[in-house]
C-alpha cells in the first residue's frame, strides 16, 4: 500500500465535501442551466425528448475494492449510465452522482472516484447536475443517474425488432468477463490462497475492458452518419444471450445466431482456452462488455456490413421458431440467459 | 409479529421482481412516453424546463426499520423527492426507484414498500417510470430521483432572496423531530431498556409528522393562484437554521427571525416540555417537517399575510447583519446550523 494522505470526510461535512468535489465543474452542454446547490437541477429540453436512466451500485455485489481502483470504479459507474443513453439512440447530457461512504472512506478516496466519474463524463460531454453525499454503516453505495435526448422520431426501443431483421453487435464480447476472472486470480493472490505471482503481460486488454469499459457513442455517431437507423437496441451489460432474449420477448420474435460471426478478441479465446473454458459460453454469458447489440431491416444489410467495429451476427425469426444459436457444425442449440443475475442465489 | 407470507424474491430474480412490481403502472402524465422496461425511461418537456433531483437513503442511517413500516418507509422515501420539486416551484411528474436489498427481505416486504411509494406517487399524480432492483450484502437502500418541470420564468432558486424581502413558512416546525423522539423512546421499550409500555395517545399528529410526511404542493398552488412568486425558496429537511443558512449564504444576506413568529404545534410544545427541551430549538433545528421555507417582496405582505397555512417569521437584511433570532424577550442570538448532517460525527 502506498502512503497517501487520509483526511476525515467528517472536517468537511455534507455540504462542505459536495462544494469540495463539484466546484469547479464547468457545464458542456447548453441544455444544461443549473447544477449542483439548488433543491434540484434545471434542464431545457424544447426540441427533444428527455432520457433517464438510474442504477444502484453496492460494494460487495457489483464491485471489489479488493482490486478495482477507485478511480476506475467512478469511470465505470458513469460508462455505464452513459451507455444505457446511447442505447436508446440518444446523447447523454446530464448526470446526478449520490455516494453513501462508510468511516472506511476519507475525502481523498472521494477525490479518486470523482475524477474517474469526470473523465467518463468529459469524453462524453456529460455534466454533473447534482447529487447527495451521505453515510453509510458498512461499505460504498453508488447511484447514478444520467439524462439525455434524442428527437422523437430518432429514439430507438427494445421492442422494434421485426422478422428477416439483422443483428448486429459493436466490437467484441467476453473480453470483461475475462478481465475479471483475472482479476479475481489476483485476489486470490492476495488473499495468500495462491503462491505464484499475478502474470498480466498480453492480457491488458482484458483487464482495461473489465475496468475501464467504453460506451460505445462512436457506433451511434456512425449509424447516424450512414443513415442507419436501427429497429430495435441495447447495450450488452448482462451478457448476449440475456440481451438478446430482452429484445426477442419485447419485440414479439425468434432469432437465430452463428456461433462463428460472434466477435471476439484473441486475448478472449486465449484466456479461456487457458481457464478451461468455453469461449462462446463466456461471450454469450459474460457481461459487462457495453457493447451495443441491435437490429437492423434486412435492407440495410450492405450499408452495415462497409462499417469498421459492427459485426452482423445473425436475424430475426418468426416468434415460434423461438432462440437459438447455430454452433460451427451446423446444430441448434436453444438459447437461455444465464447472463449475471444479482437477485437469484 | 404478525404471521405473514415470505416468498424469497430469488424465485423471481431482478428482471421478474420489477415486472412483478410495476406491472400496473399507468402513467398520468402526458410527458411520461415510455416507462419501465428499457434501458432509459423517454418523457417530453417541450414547453417548460426540466428538473431532476435525488436522494439515496441508508438503512440504519435515514432509517431504522424496527420502528418505520415499510410502507410507511416507502411513502416517505417518495415524498420527500416530490417536496424537493416544490421547492423549485415546480410540478412533480416522474420518478425512478432502485432499491438495493438483502436476503432479509422478501417480495412481500418490496410489495409494502411499493405500495407506500405508489400511495405518495399517486396523491402528487408522478409516473414511477423506471429503476433497477438488485441486491445488498446488508440492510437496504434506496436510490430515488423525482423529475418535474417548470416555466423557465417560475423556477424559484434559493439565491434570489433580497434585502427587506419577507422570510415565511408554511405549516409548523418540530413535530416531525418530536415523533422522532417519540419513536425511539417506542424503541427503548422494545429492546426492553425501559418498563412502561409507550404512550401514543394524544400525539398521534406527531408521529404522522415523523412517518408520513406531507410534500406542501398545496402551499405551491395557493401561491401561484394568489399571484405571489418567490424570491428564494428551500424545503425544511435539515431544519429551519440550516436551511435558512443556505438562502442567506446563495443569496449573499442577512436576516432576522422572530422566535415568537415561528409556527408551532400544540403537541410539539407539550412533548418539549415532557422531555425537558427548548421547543424553539427543536423547531430551529429539527429538520424533516419538510415544509416549504421561501422569501417574498415586501410589497407582497398584504397577499400572503392572507393566505391559509402560511406564516411570516422575519425579514431579509444585509449580508452584514449576519443571522439572527430575536428572542421574546427582545435578545439577538446568532443562528447556528445545528441541523442533521450525516457526515458529521
Amino acid at each position: 500500500m502506498q502512503e497517501k494522505q487520509r483526511t476525515e470526510i467528517a472536517t468537511l461535512g455534507e455540504f462542505g465535501l459536495i462544494r469540495h468535489l463539484t466546484s469547479d465543474i464547468r457545464p458542456q452542454n447548453s441544455s444544461t442551466l443549473r447544477g449542483v446547490g439548488d433543491d434540484a437541477a434545471v434542464m431545457s429540453y424544447p426540441d427533444t425528448e428527455v432520457l433517464v436512466t438510474t442504477d444502484l451500485l453496492m460494494e460487495g455485489v457489483h464491485f471489489d475494492l479488493t482490486y478495482v481502483p477507485l478511480k476506475h470504479l467512478g469511470y465505470k459507474s458513469a460508462m455505464v449510465n452513459i451507455s444505457d443513453i446511447y442505447a436508446m439512440n440518444g446523447t447523454p447530457r446530464q448526470m446526478t452522482v449520490s455516494l453513501a461512504v462508510s468511516k472506511r472512506f476519507c475525502i481523498e478516496d472521494l477525490e479518486e472516484l470523482y475524477a474517474g466519474l469526470r473523465l467518463a463524463c468529459e469524453a462524453h460531454h456529460v455534466d454533473i447536475v447534482g447529487g447527495d453525499t451521505t453515510s453509510s454503516l458498512t461499505g460504498l453505495a453508488i447511484s447514478i443517474t444520467c439524462i439525455g435526448d434524442a428527437p422523437r422520431d430518432r429514439i430507438v426501443y427494445r421492442d422494434g425488432a421485426r422478422e428477416t431483421d439483422l443483428i448486429c453487435v459493436s466490437g467484441n464480447l467476453g473480453a470483461a468477463y475475462m478481465g475479471l476472472q483475472l482479476l479475481e486470480r489476483e485476489k486470490k493472490v492476495f488473499e495468500g490462497q495462491r503462491e505464484a505471482h499475478p502474470d498480466f503481460a498480453g492480457k491488458e486488454y482484458l483487464l482495461e475492458r473489465q475496468l475501464k469499459p467504453e460506451a460505445r457513442g462512436d457506433i451511434i455517431k456512425a449509424l447516424a452518419d450512414n443513415g442507419i437507423k436501427p429497429t430495435a437496441m441495447m447495450d450488452i451489460s448482462d451478457g448476449l444471450s440475456s440481451e438478446l432474449m430482452h429484445i426477442c420477448t419485447q419485440s414479439h420474435a425468434g432469432c437465430r445466431i452463428y456461433e462463428e460471426r460472434i466477435p471476439l478478441d484473441y486475448q478472449t479465446a486465449v484466456m479461456a482456452e487457458e481457464l478451461n473454458l468455453n469461449v462462446t459460453t463466456c461471450a454469450l454469458n459474460g457481461g459487462e462488455d457495453y457493447e451495443l447489440l441491435f437490429t437492423v431491416p434486412l435492407s440495410d444489410n450492405e450499408k452495415v456490413a462497409r462499417l469498421d467495429d459492427i459485426r452482423i451476427i445473425g436475424y430475426i425469426t418468426k416468434p415460434e421458431l423461438g432462440m437459438a444459436l447455430i454452433t460451427r457444425d451446423g446444430q441448434e442449440f436453444e438459447l437461455r440467459a444465464q447472463g449475471w443475475n444479482p437477485l437469484r442465489e
